[in-house]
């Protein structure tokens, strides 16, 4: 019925991006390299016994622990980083994608750079035909944002700068902008500069005094269809003997702040209405 | 400082997908053709007046009515789309896609198309250099999917099947695959047939006496590192003096189910961690 | 097996509290007197058709609509409160209740009495031995609270008074005190006069800008043990075979405010730890 | 201006029940004695060096750690509860208080007893002129309940029976009943003949299998106004300069089922809507 698939095609390749999954909740993401060895905390992997084995399938370390090894879904890449700030959650991250309208070619902004985690996500979003701009004001938050897209194979469609963004964006004319630094209501000109007009504008804050700034500041520089949410997640316990959620869960990790620079602005045309009926 | 940006890349062009907002919860979304009209029901459109004008300007209809025009974000594509089913909500759809590492040049299956929203996001996500397969038992329901795909320029990536799912899916290897079906859990061994081995299962289920059967079935078929989770998204009024959330929200759109089919099954190796330290 | 119950006991007697319950989501609570009609827009019922009925029987209106009698729930009698003010919801007030210690004997101050739904559930709670303080300073509102108190039966341990609560309460050492007035951080002094040391202060606020305003207000004032929390509350439709929660629920009625004004002040120790292992 | 206060009814007296509130999250509630001493991990207080003393004030441990003495909130009784069980959180307790109508005088059965939560807030409000029925069929687990009520002085309104509900409750005709086992579902028609008929059930039931069991049985023993929720609490950090959700919740703890024993069936009649409008 069904069509021949080649071989190669269903087994796990040189230049592949792995995911290992062992006992313990340990995750390990890299590239993989023939001839090379994965030193784990449960021991040491030989790439060459991935090499050609199906994925999903089950390998063992030199000392007898096991490992699925399985392609990370985007969700796996964000929560797996390592990070030595704050990072997006993947909860976060799906929305903001949607609301920012990215996808393959598009052309979008993020400052500060993090530890990469929207990065991520934007720079596997918009392919090799878009582009990211990445801002960092740290250089050395930013070295590990590199590094952690170096090992998951998604630098090519990003560019770094260090630089504080009061000085505005290089860039001219880009698709969508997302800010993620405390301060954001203080860089709504520079946003303005940067973006396409009507373009998309996006900011994660934590608390709600933030929040009201933004949105003051966002007024004042005339952005339109501005959106203030947050977004839950709920998990289950997968028992389907005694479903129930999970005991504890996230209670909060940010507001996401959605707005459009406008070319013109008529401030009654450009509300959202209450959105009861989503 | 910034870049210069040619005019052109400024402005609305032939060919560009826009969205009309007029008052009173008027949103329209479209390709723009020369000569040609836009009927709302607060007036014609005549699209030469927009085109050469920047993003987010004001237009006006032929009874002085008036409307911005803008760049619609994916969410708004979803949103708007004329439906005659249930369809996936954003707030779902974004971690959806992050969940089955929907990204450039993916090859993914969805069963049923219903109204085509998760189409759109799918489609967008994987652009021209990937493919979805979507398969519906009915017609006449594909039709409209097909035709909400048009306009908006997104089916040269998207291959419709009207085909009862119970005989297998058609493709081979494909990198995910969701079921947004009621017996979702009957369509498992098809399911894993088409996948590649490790790939991506997704599936959104409205009842919780669903979600158990789907359990037990992806139990039965080996599939591992299930979850399960709820997204529940919560507005808030954007009047910065009077912060608040909004009165009322969605209350329930359907539980997300994940999985992955193994290649070989090891049920604790292959079990999700409760994900307290998410 | 069981204790011998006496008839009256199981029936529906001469000044009973009752609830009639029709089609159309129709709820009527009163006092039920001896040769008397109760007129609802489902027809007339007469009050000795009701009298000696087992509780739980269905009766019949002369034009033959059938409601059932039953008990009203404090729930009850909080829903369906003739009302012209926005009121506290059932999710919110046994939550305070249960804060404020509100319980047989207490005397508890509320301002304002608006239309009278924290004074029942108040009313109720503290019996006969108790004593509610109720202060608003508009006359016609507590007019309609005073009906509403009347036609339940529960005014015989209220006291009243319109009254502008800037010029402070009357009473003295009351074990609790609940502010419903948006500007709640302007009378701290007058609830901490009026409270016993140490005593139950409580307030709800819709906006989180008054909340910060109270939260810097309750310290000025030296108030300790600070709580903010929200109750949501999530119905489930009731179908066994699609089981799954309502599609759509309350987002927003208000903050609940907690804290104690302390006789003496030491920040640090009259501080609540993060409540993350309630 | 306020009414003169007798200086004892300010102050702590002998018979009181206090709450220690120390750093580290100390929390000890018992009822004070004279010449007595309460031993915590931060050392030794002398019941002499608290009585006499204005509520709210801060007294000092024989090695110089510092208290606050306050009166305990009904939360407070329960949060603070010796246990062996799972125990009902206050979201929940608050609710069940107020939809089975529980206040001054009512009659109340409860099983199981276990730790006491609820039994300690059905005791607290039902008053001296109430009782609470207890049930449990493990003597060791009531015992501690019993401990725990004792240390509080709540238990005079209390009879306690180790019984298998299989077999029946002995009273009849309380005003409400609460099932807090596993199997609420296999005691229904216990639970209708000790139920004053139109009386108040409710069950508290941590999986939706369980849910829908009940569910079923509540419609075959012909109770009606069935109602299933979930209470979730939302806490705020209170720092007003940074307003924010705390980090992590309380995900989970269980499904609240409320229903009537009605004298007459008829399923349309004793149906609740659809709680859209609440």
């Amino acid at each position: 019925m069904g069509q021949q698939v080649p071989q190669d095609e269903m087994t796990i390749n040189e230049g592949d991006l792995i995911e290992l999954i062992g006992r313990g909740n340990l995750h390990q993401i890299l590239k993989i390299q023939p001839d090379d060895e994965i030193h784990t905390h449960k021991g040491v992997v030989r790439t060459n016994d991935i090499i050609g084995k199906l994925w999903g399938s089950i390998i063992q370390s030199h000392n007898g622990n096991q490992f699925y090894i399985v392609q990370p879904a985007l969700t796996d890449l964000i929560k797996n980083l390592p990070r030595n700030t704050q990072i997006l959650y993947p909860k976060d991250v799906g929305f903001v994608l949607l609301n920012l309208a990215i996808g393959p070619g598009k052309r979008v902004i993020e400052a500060g750079t993090g530890s990469g985690a929207l990065t991520t996500a934007l720079a596997y979003a918009v392919g090799l035909s878009g582009r990211v701009y990445s801002y960092d004001n740290r250089e050395d938050l930013q070295r590990t944002a590199i590094k952690n897209l170096d090992r998951v194979g998604l630098n090519d469609q990003v560019d770094y700068h260090v630089r504080n963004i009061e000085e505005g964006f290089i860039e001219r004319n880009v698709d969508a902008l997302f800010l993620d630094v405390p301060n954001a209501y203080d860089y709504l000109e520079q946003a303005r500069a940067a973006l396409k007009p009507g373009g998309f504008f996006g900011s994660l804050l934590p608390t709600m005094n933030q929040v009201t700034l933004l949105l003051d500041s966002l007024k004042k520089n005339t952005f339109g269809f501005i959106e203030v949410c947050e977004i839950m997640i709920r998990y289950y316990r997968i028992d389907a003997n005694r479903f129930r959620p999970s005991d504890r869960m996230v209670g909060h990790t940010g507001f996401l702040i959605f707005a459009r620079p406008l070319a013109q602005h008529d401030p009654e045309l450009a509300e959202t209405p209450e959105p009861d009926d989503i």
